[in-house]
């Protein structure tokens, strides 16, 4: 079932959609805010489509592979992103970004 | 950390989204759909809210005890409709509803 | 200012989205369900990437334009199902759908 | 029909969600973000539920006054907090964000 195939992708979009919507609150509280503002606003993005992802996925779309390729390459951005900043928050959310962009990328070659 | 003092509540959250998503769609490829139109209506509603929950809780909002509580009377009313239907995705479903609700519910109350 | 660029464009994903939302329930209470259950899955889809669209222009994403060629082909799959069906509420959607194919296609090669 | 009965508030809902939207990446835009933090978080809050109430709003959902009700405290909060700030895109923002919780209010006890 198509559900279950997409286990695993649909597991790292929850997840990185979570660790991106905690690091804009985190990042917000952060003292030199102005320095993680593309953070936060590609934090927005990755949240966003990662949220919609999942659910293609859970309804076994006929646009679910074309919707995690796009996802991959805001994940990407995003984890790129993150990965530059060493508050512990962004580092989780970078892993949890690259993770997702590789699952995104395996289901959509699937 | 809020993150991760809601993590149960948020874990409950994404999977009662995914099981409402997969039963709407498992809903629609029934042979009695009409049977299923309030099940598919409340399947919509309460992933669309769980998604919104999930996100209030995982960027510690000062709204998401409130919203919790709302996200609980609609994990309700979709796991009621879905126990009442034998089809294996609606009991999935049912039961992630309730145990949904019950997370939101204890979250809220916290 | 982006925001307000894209002002059709937000305008167009905004409408279709009410019109797939609106188009998904009335079509539920239609009385052949089941002839409808394409359309039905596919206002899912049209109605979630048309809100997240919207959000990624009014936040002058950098993946906006990305985000709305993909748009685009969920809104012209959309319209073209629901176009093949005479109900009121169908012929609307098909309507907006390809109002929106448009804008999201004009937006993206902008 | 309902989806027509909540027009003014299914539009006041899409204008707050997009102002909102548009206001978070004006703030990240600023020379001190940090004090925009509170407007920033506030306003994804509020764009998320906007959108979630015009969903709902157009499905006619059973929840949609309910929904309404809670949509109008956070835009309410948004709009307090972003009337503070003398930005053109703050100040738009209060009055979409008025103007929604007035028109979700007048919905929730119709």
């Amino acid at each position: 079932m198509a559900h279950e195939k997409y286990q695993a992708c649909v597991q790292a979009c929850n997840d990185c959609a979570d660790a991106c919507d905690h690091c804009a609150t985190a990042c917000l509280q952060e003292q030199d805010v102005q320095m993680m503002a593309r953070c936060i606003a590609l934090d927005m993005d990755c949240a966003a489509i990662c949220r919609l992802a999942a659910g293609y996925m859970s309804r076994d779309s006929q646009f679910a592979a074309q919707l995690c390729r796009q996802c991959a390459d805001v994940c990407q951005a995003c984890g790129d992103e993150c990965a530059k900043h060493q508050h512990d928050h962004c580092q989780a959310c970078a892993q949890a970004c690259r993770r997702c962009a590789e699952e995104c990328r395996r289901m959509a070659a699937a």
